[in-house]
């Protein structure tokens, strides 16, 4: 995903520093005409935005606030732009310490796959301050189809890109339900999702979801039961830190961690189907 | 929805008798050609397919079973349609009734609003024995755009009908657990919606009821928290008879409660988005 | 339980009348002096209370209200004193029913095992019209230890008595789900049991069941699964008809229904433990 | 709760140097004999066994792992032996970085409150390696009526003593319900309290905290909504590490968030009856 939000923006012509901690990865954009950059205070240097896309909390963390990272080097003034999925506790944290440190944090994470990505086709969550957003938008301009504006709080941001996945989870958990309480009743899963997709569900979540269920192609993993697990996770962090009861998070949790249990942790995480089949003795 | 149908078989050129328990309701349909029937054993004589499209299962318990209802009065060989949404219980012990009677039921409860009725392009879920149903699809084909077939047992169709709107109510629950954490953040229901909307959610279910959510307009109701609370109830029973648990269900079902509990029991039942603000504190 | 409170009344000297759909179950009594009634209207005539210990509201419904029951043959001012388990609708229904022909209905459900009853030990909850439970007390004062006052209301002791099995319910799944938890740290259930039972939890919920669960004696069932169900799913009918979320005996509905999915219907309910492991992955 | 451990091991004629991060608190105890030592490095000098009581997790890494903490200023062989209520994965953390250092962790979280410690009648549950136990078993027997062997995994220890604080919360929540149904059909709380506790749950946990609910006395906090929300949230912690789903958990942490959300998060955790009466509509 980075890669195809980097290219987008050096081919757009700004100009662009990368860093990759497996050096490798940058490979291809250098040749395309990108900076490369050993470390992370080579690729902050003279830099006014600086984005990053990290696999979790942790790695945002240790890139932003270890040694030589982030906070360390940007300059003062400087724009970091984070665009992973990250928790809302994490964001608003990272925001105070970059503005203890005379920088910025905006949260601009991505709605979409990689090949939206390199399309320039992704949907933008921005949260931030209004100046530093308002920089960003050129970039914004280059890799998304549109930007939505989650406010002055970097952590708004966060807690829409996780609301939209947990929105996607609970329909994966309903699609499940339904479909094991149809196969009850010898309905094949295939009539109940066409009869879905055919109404008030004709849409990604349900068509792309519900074919994957229909079709038990669960080893195929777009997304893993425990990559859900750590959104969902975050989700429920989320509704802690700001008193918010979320009861569907809870059934889905529940269920990613039965997954799990059952050795499905590496499958796709829409084998949720095959864990409420076994709760209902199907399996 | 029940004179919406009876008007398309009647303008695709079938002979039909109508009979409504408020006389009034079968006026326009009499003035447009059907025979009049001013009780139930009247509207089955001579009649190869008895339509029944009623609110609940006691009503449809007492049209069939009661002295000179449908059981007491159908031909044998007739065949019950019956298209309202009803329990799967309602609906298997009918049909062993009707069975025991020499008769027929098919089960074919339908998707979509009056108007879509009134258009032919509803959708028909079918359950019931092969040949009765292939006597009914001349029907079907003037009243609907598409027709599922869930097999020979009729209440395997009041199964799918009854999953369609729980899944339903599932993505009403979740987007009003999402909207409420959104809020806490800071961030208005309406880009939320959007964000939904414009990528993995972009179907009926959510900007319809997402639409109603962000704008509050909850006293306009569609369909009320009762009657949503009924069907879920139905849903939970037919998991019941199933040995399915729904834990998804359960969610959604407390949420009407409390809203009853609240005094939205009238409203339209998308005012769980309510009911989760106040759970959160919001309200 | 029946036969046990009857032993009790006929020992303290009451006139009694015994009538049992099956009649050898009367045989004793009647040996020891009771009157046997070969129809209910017998049992009923020139009596001034009713007592009846039904297993269900089916039972109750069809031995008050079917033709030669206890409305057609009970005298004006006599009283019906239910002392089953039973719903809180079927009770308010059976009241009115009574009222109406200028009859009284006592709910007086009891709590303890037939041993407690034979020994005068149970604990009676009495709901109903004051002077109506007042005549009722010499009979409560041979077969309980204590009486506790629900009020005027019949179903309000129904409901206090399901509330009383719900919350056992609830003890019996949270045992469960610390007992899988404590097992995949590899802490042996007889281990918490202790922790338990020795502290905070020394009372016969948790030593009797805590006891079955850490021996897996479900075999030997005291109360099965599917009256478990019945019983949790009467508590979730009441939080119905009283608007009253109870989202715990969601929890234990889901753990009985797979319980019954997974084939241990007719164990003791406190098979929960195993459902509870085997979504657990320890089964 | 530390102060009273530590009065029992002086009174015993154990050799004994405090530290509190607060001075004043060791006073005491140091007139009563006790060595004071102004750092933790101080404290671990020449002392087989280090106890700890702390409050959180973050407390406890704090002490053990920041500079001149535990693991630095232990002697190789020497024993930590953890007393509070901690997370799992804290423990095993911890566990692996003293075995590192060559040296043992022991976790022994301990039941019961304060006035309990200070008469010696805790009771203990002991978790780490056999022989490191042995050496604590001198210390327990002045603290505590009571050792339950964990076995040799430390965080066993510390998943039994959040299992009984589950337990716990779980019946508080149980019967928030059953009373939030009882007063909506007209039965006073106080009915249904001397039902449960003059049967199955005669017991503390409902005597003690029934009470509370019935009186209505959240503002005496013996143990307040937040401190609950951590330890249940440490319960399903230590759920997603060993992938056992937890149903129960999540229903007491959805009102524990309410009650927070509501402004009770200071109150006595068994204002989760006033939260569950608020769901209810009853407040």
């Amino acid at each position: 995903m980075g890669q195809a939000i980097a290219g987008r923006i050096l081919a757009a012509g700004f100009e662009l520093a990368v860093h990759n901690r497996t050096p490798e990865r940058a490979v291809e954009l250098v040749a395309a005409g990108a900076r490369g950059a050993s470390a992370i205070a080579d690729a902050c240097s003279g830099c006014d935005v600086i984005a990053t896309m990290l696999a979790d909390d942790a790695a945002l963390e240790e890139v932003a606030l270890s040694a030589d990272g982030l906070l360390d080097t940007m300059a003062p003034g400087a724009i970091h732009l984070a665009m992973g999925t990250h928790g809302v506790a994490a964001i608003a944290d990272l925001a105070a310490a970059h503005a203890a440190a005379g920088q910025t944090l905006v949260a601009a994470p991505v709605l979409g796959r990689p090949d939206a990505a390199a399309a320039g086709q992704l949907a933008i969550v921005a949260g931030g301050p209004r100046a530093a957003v308002r920089v960003c938008e050129p970039l914004f301009a280059v890799i998304g189809r549109r930007v939505f504006d989650a406010g002055e709080r970097p952590e708004a941001a966060a807690a829409v890109k996780l609301a939209n996945g947990f929105v996607l989870a609970c329909a994966i958990e309903a699609m499940s339900e339904a479909f094991s309480l149809a196969r009850r009743f010898g309905v094949a899963p295939e009539v109940l999702h066409g009869v879905l997709t055919g109404g008030l569900f004709a849409a990604p979540a349900y068509e792309t979801y519900g074919r994957i269920i229909v079709d038990e192609r669960f080893d195929e993993a777009g997304f893993t039961t425990r990559l859900g697990l750590k959104d969902v996770g975050l989700m429920l962090d989320a509704g802690r830190e700001a008193a918010v009861p979320l009861p569907s998070a809870n059934v889905v949790r529940d269920r990613l961690l039965g997954a799990i249990a059952h050795g499905d942790g590496e499958r796709d995480w829409s084998v949720i189907a095959r864990e409420q089949a076994r709760a209902a003795g199907l399996e």
